[in-house]
């Protein structure tokens, strides 16, 4: 359909407001495909934003394309609530032997509604369940989601205020390097729970992000992350690692916290899961933590089967071997390389940088150059975003697929910008 | 089915106990088209389940499906989180020219996380932030969604006992006709809201369903809802439809409410509205609600644009005239009447039913024979569900699209089923 | 320290803007005996406010005058927090022979901080624990204490909303005849208990007041409550009455629910418990009801000894007989016989009556009039307060042992009152 | 009353489970004067647990005991509410000219109910009111009281287990020296507040005590205290002391705060404020933050009047000059040696202590070796309790007019309790 108005038209006047990329990126887009993206114009962006996460296999990868142009032409169900199907059956059993399998993990799967934010909800239901307890632990800068159980073990002050409601029933704790290494990890979060005067709720469950990325690229070491989990072994709480977008391989290894030689209880999976960008979660817990009643948790796009698809073919297509972790880990310590250099150009008042695998923070002393930075790099031709508490990092997260020369191009830009705003 | 056989093994050793329709249909379907759906030894069986309402318009209708592969075939953008794109302001344009101005109401469009409870939790969001309080009133037997924040809202002790700590800030009111007729409407609500002692927490907002199609099709008058939107009017509190699952022409017009004449300030709309049984929601509200800061409520998956799309098609092609609300209701007597013969014919112990539109219950005396008839239907190739706090009520929810005959093969089903369990 | 300012100036200088009887009787009290008070300036008032409950047997009672003074004089312990004490040893047999015993009541005796609010947390407490649930019902107009547990039962909304956290837990329900007969007793609460769908967090108690004192003087029929008792029986809830204003003979029998026939399983004790006005509460419950660890709830001053004095004096002098009983019901007809000539001589648009034993309330069709009827009575030399969620009710407590020409006395003042503010 | 079972047996049938100091020493009191309590068979104990600090002047002080007397002869007000008396004047004129005007503290003085918790409710609840925020900051092994406000602000596992409810809104920090002095003071807490990421709730307020006696006699230093207050007036909280404990002269000073030089925004006193173990409790603040409307907080015994001249008579001869405060340094000084001694003697593995004023505590390495003490010293004639969340704590509280004598009586008793345990 057409309107004579110019074509932002509709977005101001009926869009709400609380949209906000389309605000530092004033285009419309139209298509895209790998690591670019078109708008109405013609005009080509080279996309290290990746869907926040979402697009590790980039955008509108052609051999998920296929499998899903093949599932929709031969009708296969499309909407199944948690009726089994065989797209169901076909994704269970990649995962199972692409995934669980060959990292010794045990977990159960369940489908709960198709984003993050479900996930969390019924990875704090399940744990608060087994445990008995109401009180969970998250990280200060954590982001879990929107919705009201997955917001109260989120950081931000801004989107806490958003809930109308006192976010209770959870208690933040220093992640790694918080307090810049003045205090030994965990002392006061294990001070609390051997106390029993602390006045401290016996948490049910820690919920964990290995690499903060909302929160400013926040990277957990892995020795910080076994240091948890023993942690929780010890005093009796579950531990829940959302890796709805460290995880798919985004830090290399298909699980972000495989390097740190964990095991978590619960695991919450969403974002580039079904690999084609389409809404999709799950969420994985030891055998024994299956304690749900049938129907205890629902949701009606539970079973988006064309998801299934595409997610069963990114993991047959890059999981069945270790070619797309090396690929990220290569390409990483080029983001590192070119980073460490841009830092050394801009001296001690300039910027720090820091990251794992493909998603990379980039930290201005000045915080607000952050965002001239994007707007900068916007203007180039590269999308990228800021993240942190004040937006004060410039976060890189380009497909787990970019090539050398993308990412040199794109790495250029970025370079480009940080001058043009010094 | 077969046990034995290898093909649900990884259902049973994989996946979560938490799943449950599986269970009242043990196959596994493959394929679907309009009415009918396909398991993967060749069985078809007539849906009246229909994606629990997401599918109104038949499974992989191919008019939604003509538009869905032309627009993945031609890469269009898949995945979007709220940047604009020609999809979504295709989708926009169409939903406002369709739908809201016709029927003049004077929304706004916001886009939360793809699923149902997601735009519960933003509606819920955004009643307790433009009110300033925190309560909010549900009706018995409601339903609106797993989360904590719509769990909260929600009538069954069964799934509220799941979330591991007390609900609160949510007090429930009678729906109609709870008190079969013995209490005035609103009597006691009123008095709540008009006494200073009455130890009742003034409500943001009140959040409802015109037909509780989880809590038993419970159907409320349009009487009724006139005087509850009366209520909210006179007492400052918001109203909330949630037309997650009676919305989208369920009931004959494109919301649920429109019968009773009233403009609700928030509504809350999801299952159907891609059409294609696509992830999708959306919150409406009244502009003068639309209070949100940029980015204070997101989600992943707000911007699935392949949902835009047949969203788009499904609009044009149902909703640019009357035709489907004409059909709706023509179908709808057609199954009045044959409920009607039908709880005749087993006189006043047998059952009872109620119904608007194209969505009817059945409710049987003996509590336990709805799943009896659900089971006896299924062998006989029709997918029906049971609700109600005691799963007592049959429930249809064939498509919108269902055709005469096909409506007529699966009331001859049903009453067979009822028959053979008497 | 004296200052040259009037009398009240160190009032308004220091004490806190919270103080709020002084208001209403702008004068600085001195002495007191029996039914009668005076002002530093020798004026004398009728009391028929009783220190709003706390005075049963009138100011400085001269028996238990006397006991208190021996105590004192001869070093009776007075302070012992939870010691054994002989003076704690003499309250308990007495309190067992004297009340307990003879009526049957099996009840243990727990002596939590001194006053109303203490007890009724303390209940709270126990009723939670036993029943290992958290939520509670109230009434409306319900008035149980200032501190956050009571608060939450508390109707009204002025006094809730200095709370500063939002009041949760706690659902109200209509007490008798808030609906003015035109819904059957308890259809709504039970039909929310029975129904698994209705959204209702069962609660662990239900807390109550035979009459509403603060809330209007709202007096629950017997009958009424006995269905109360029933259906807290039949549906596992533990009744709570809070007798802390209605009982030690303020409606005639020692506890406020003796005519009514029920045994609640908790009952809360306070005001008048100690006769002479001394800080002293008491929590009865059912002996399979202690369920505390020794020192599980605990309070500096719950050994509060000369109270305990006090108090065995008073048991020992006014319930080893029914003389008491039989006095308070006598003058309450005087009170009745009183209060209906004046509503008969002021026709329907004045004022309506209702009350129990000693304590009457005189509603106002014009709500104001209340307490323009309590300023005049009080130039004219009596002591009376409103009550009721707008200040509507003219509330009498004389004391007990008033005697037939005080009420006389003071009834006339009253009658007079409502003739000046006509 | 006489019953021919022996003495305790009414205690065990009829008084609760929940008494706990009888347990510990089982006898009846009946008399006592100054530091010495006497039971029923005539034997007399040396008191150095002084009703947990109610009773800084000793038993049934002469001195106040003669101006009870005379009260309650001349028939003074008992029981007044919140309605002006001449002893309340009394009481605010001594308050203010002895001890508010010398130490140029400003406070607007409230009487909330009668015991520290009502005062510590009234204070929480006036804080969030004037903040607006729910959110309250505690200190780990606080104790603050059991009414549901009070307790959410204690620390004590086994205290808060009690509510029944989990307990919200109010989140823990370390007390000085919690961790050994291996983090910087407030290095976290500070964090949490300056980070708008860190998920922390900013918290009205900041409760504290500054010498933790239940908590196991935890003495915070004068420039940690500072600190704090400083933390608080630049991060906009308000900082309550709860000196239900510490003052009325039992650190030395009249208020236990003095010695820092801080001025708290709000303080809670009660326990020896009457100074006759009467129930009476003080909520002070600023006068900037008298925002309570009339009656907002109230309760029954808020005009405990008895306990008002006593109070009276208490400052009046305690308070008009620093003999008492130099009398507590000095007898302090003297424990402080005869404990250094005592762990001087038992070697490293025995025992540490820690105090100020006329507040002592003596830690076991081997826990419960302090209850062992408690025992012997009862054996012995002497009274004193443990304290701290395991109760390794032997608490010395005696009365501020302990006699040089009484003092060394009492502590030769303890090295012996302490010798035959070792």
């Amino acid at each position: 359909m057409t309107t004579t108005a110019p074509g932002r038209t509709v977005f101001d006047a009926v869009e709400s407001e609380v949209r906000s990329y389309c605000r530092a990126w004033p285009v419309v887009f139209d298509r895209a495909e790998g690591s670019r993206i078109h708008d109405e114009q013609g005009r080509t962006y080279l996309d290290f934003f990746a869907g926040a996460g979402s697009l590790n296999y980039g955008h509108n990868n052609p051999v998920l394309k296929r499998a899903l142009l093949d599932y929709i032409g031969r009708n296969g169900i499309t909407h199944a609530l948690d009726m089994s199907t065989t797209a169901k059956r076909a994704f269970l059993e990649t995962f199972h032997s692409a995934v669980l399998e060959p990292r010794g993990l045990p977990y159960k799967v369940m489908f709960p509604g198709p984003t993050g934010t479900n996930a969390v909800e019924a990875a704090l239901k399940l744990a608060r369940k087994a445990k008995g307890r109401e009180a969970v632990v998250s990280f200060t800068n954590a982001f879990h989601g929107m919705s009201l159980g997955s917001l109260a073990v989120t950081g931000n002050a801004f989107k806490r205020a958003g809930a109308g409601i006192p976010l209770v029933h959870t208690t933040p704790m220093p992640f790694d390097n918080y307090l810049n290494g003045r205090v030994p990890d965990f002392l006061w979060f294990e001070r609390l729970l051997e106390d029993q005067g602390s006045g401290f709720n016996h948490p049910a469950a820690v919920i964990v992000e290995t690499v903060q990325g909302e929160g400013g690229v926040n990277v957990a070491r892995a020795e910080w992350l076994r240091g948890l989990a023993d942690l929780c072994r010890r005093r009796d709480m579950l531990l829940i690692v959302d890796d709805v977008q460290m995880g798919c391989g985004r830090t290399g290894g298909f699980f972000s916290f495989e390097e740190a030689g964990i095991v978590p209880d619960i695991v919450t999976v969403s974002k580039s899961i079904s690999g084609y960008g389409l809404p999709m979660a799950l969420c994985l817990f030891k055998p024994e933590l299956d304690l749900w009643e049938p129907g205890e948790h629902n949701g009606t796009f539970r079973g988006n089967n064309p998801a299934f698809v595409t997610a069963t073919a990114a993991l047959e297509t890059y999981w069945r071997d270790g070619a797309l972790r090396e690929h990220t880990l290569v390409n990483g310590g080029r983001i590192e390389r070119s980073l460490r250099e841009l830092c050394a150009e801009h001296g001690r008042l300039g910027a720090t940088y820091r990251g794992r695998g493909l998603v990379w923070g980039l930290e201005f002393t000045h915080k607000e150059r952050a965002a001239a930075v994007c707007r900068k790099a916007f203007e180039h031709g590269l999308l990228i975003e800021t993240s942190g508490p004040q937006d004060e990092v410039v976060k890189l997260l380009p497909p787990l697929t970019v090539t050398a020369s993308e990412l040199d191009e794109g790495l250029g830009i970025l370079a480009r910008a940080v001058r043009d705003t010094a």
